[in-house]
């Protein structure tokens, strides 16, 4: 196992009609920004039962985060929190309502311009305090309720940002606010939850047992789960369960103690910063490519993935590790997402233009042992076609 | 799945040599009270490290904790406290150091009579602050690094004591530090971490998907790297693997949102305060009893438990429980730990004792449906003679 740290403050409110309790987790005194996203939380009553659990406090609402929260709309944000003395944010809404919410209480804290954030990678942010944020979750996927990061668009790339400062205070799941989720974003999020899984699961063996067990049973979660969930919107467990495992695959438990890659990620930005392809789709494309390509580097853990997860153990080795790969495919077909660029329209005379913006990027040396160089990226886009 | 609430702010630093780490883990201007229970990390030089990664720090040491942590030792160490104007506990041992430091924490804040702390239960103690505590864990065992409660000994009875505030703000994990301890200490340290993960999994079915892949996950890993722990003490995977699993099987992740049991704990203390059997070896006794006296109200998990952690498909339903039950009466014994009452000497007059006991600590209405009432738990003694 290798050396870690692991520390999560974030308090999970889970279960049904909870909403009520916002009123005994947010200070009574302090004036609260409310951040949302498009209208769908007007829509279904849910920004109503905030303010009313929010009772008398001085509330503000900043609505309109778009997916792939963007920096200039953030900076908006960031002035009300300045002009408005905001003593508390909620973030009502998905990862992008988090991820932008992150931003913004880090942003309000920094004294230089907040263009700064953006280049700090994957080191914390030099900042010592910041607001505190809460959330309320209506789309389990990113797990960004239980993390201290966020990824931020800017100028057409995708940057991450991270904080300890930035873990949410509290994140509130009920998931009962989630039944009125189109199919599709349903969909995304199961994908969302799978890729982060894979992410820090299938890479090189590094005898993190319980790591690897834990990721096993959040990917069969979902594979049970998958489907149903998308099918039975108001199936309470099935929802219950997809919500829970997402939390979990993104919040350093699986990931503490193991090699992880994270390549999938990086090239699946350039898709949404070109193309606008959901962030979970081009995870799709990309994930399944990816393994074809490095099937000799991640082979052992393919192989584990294809007996654990998929109940795969007869016949060649490398003959397991592609039904493997084209069970995964075929799990993500099944809930509605195509995973081969075509789908989407992207040609193979694009891929110049997409190993471009990963070398502007300065992802020129991406996956678990670094090996996914600009040669790497450009066959895993061939084989994604 | 049921309603949760999950929170756990313990920092977990983990890994080899990581002793110095202390200096910046706990503020500089801090006086600290050093507690330890016997020689051994006098002995291994263990304590020698811990002081000199503390440099210029007011040191102050506390000796003696025993196993069982009792009342009126930890009060002596609560003077200490008060009297030093202590700023910082740091606990260097095993699960009685544990929660001993998280009792003297608590009592030294607390105004009244400190036994008033040992008669809470389950119910977080009447406390708003106290101070801070670290933990070097150098038996990994019982979980208390990563949780906020513990179990102290006063006149024949063990109570636990519950806080938030006895949250350890770091625990220090390095699997090398445990590379001394006896064989017996450690298999005490698998057989407490399997029961700690079976009291909140082999319950009744409710929709834990995540949680219970997990659990399943820490037993097999528990059961793969069980006995080679022991006989290859400084093997530093297996040691590693059995840390951070009985971590994991008692900080709340398993446990929430499904029902538990903890039967098999309250009945195995009884055993301790009357006869001196260590706890650890206690659960393995009474665990296959109660698995054994209860089969039909655990008949769905422990129909999964079978397949799922012993793989066992194959015949009548009930057959293949018993066989699970016989798999991990086996495994316990195959670590050189008895699962027997007779090979601690206990024989059947003694039930009457136990039960009484039982009572007298009200102990009357124990498992995950209150079920097991004097009757039930006399039923699981005679089971397990």
């Amino acid at each position: 196992m290798l050396t870690f740290d692991f520390y999560n403050p974030t308090r999970i409110v889970f279960g049904k009609d909870r909403l009520k309790e916002l009123n005994k987790l947010i200070p009574a005194e302090a004036k609260v920004l409310v951040l949302y996203g498009g209208g769908s939380v007007k829509k279904f009553g849910t920004l109503d039962k905030v303010r009313q659990a929010l009772g008398e406090r001085k509330v503000i609402e900043f609505g309109g985060i778009e997916p792939n929260p963007r920096f200039s709309t953030l900076m908006q944000a960031v002035e009300v929190v300045k002009r408005e003395s905001i003593d508390f944010l909620l973030a009502v809404g998905g990862g992008s309502v988090m991820d932008g919410t992150k931003f913004i209480t880090l942003a309000s804290a920094y004294d230089g311009n907040a263009e700064d954030l953006l280049r700090c990678g994957f080191k914390p942010v030099p900042l010592t305090s910041a607001l505190p944020i809460g959330t309320v979750v209506t789309l389990p996927a990113t797990g960004s309720e239980m993390n201290s990061g966020g990824v931020i668009s800017h100028q057409g790339g995708k940057y991450p940002v991270f904080s300890p400062l930035a873990f949410p205070q509290f994140s509130l799941l009920d998931p009962t606010l989630t039944f009125t989720l189109p199919p599709t974003q349903v969909a995304n999020g199961v994908i969302d939850t799978f890729i982060h899984t894979v992410e820090q699961y299938v890479t090189i063996p590094a005898e993190g047992r319980f790591q690897d067990r834990t990721a096993e049973g959040i990917l069969r979660t979902l594979i049970e789960i998958g489907k149903k969930t998308i099918d039975q919107p108001t199936d309470f467990d099935a929802r219950a369960n997809l919500m829970w495992c997402a939390t979990n695959a993104l919040n350093g438990l699986i990931g503490a103690g193991v090699p992880q890659d994270w390549s999938t990620h990086m090239i699946g930005h350039e898709l949404t910063a070109m193309f606008g392809i959901d962030h979970a789709k081009t995870l799709a494309i990309v994930q399944p490519a990816v393994w074809t390509v490095r099937k000799e580097q991640k082979r052992a853990k393919l192989l584990q993935y294809a007996e654990r997860v998929w109940d795969i153990t007869e016949g060649e080795e490398t003959t397991r590790i592609d039904q493997a790969i084209e069970k995964t495919r075929g799990f993500f077909e099944g809930l509605g997402v195509p995973t081969r660029l075509g789908a989407y329209g992207v040609t193979a005379e694009k891929i110049d233009d997409l190993v471009a913006a990963l070398e502007k990027h300065g992802m020129t040396r991406l996956g678990e042992t670094g090996e996914v160089t600009l040669e790497v990226s450009r066959r895993i886009l061939e084989a994604a076609l």
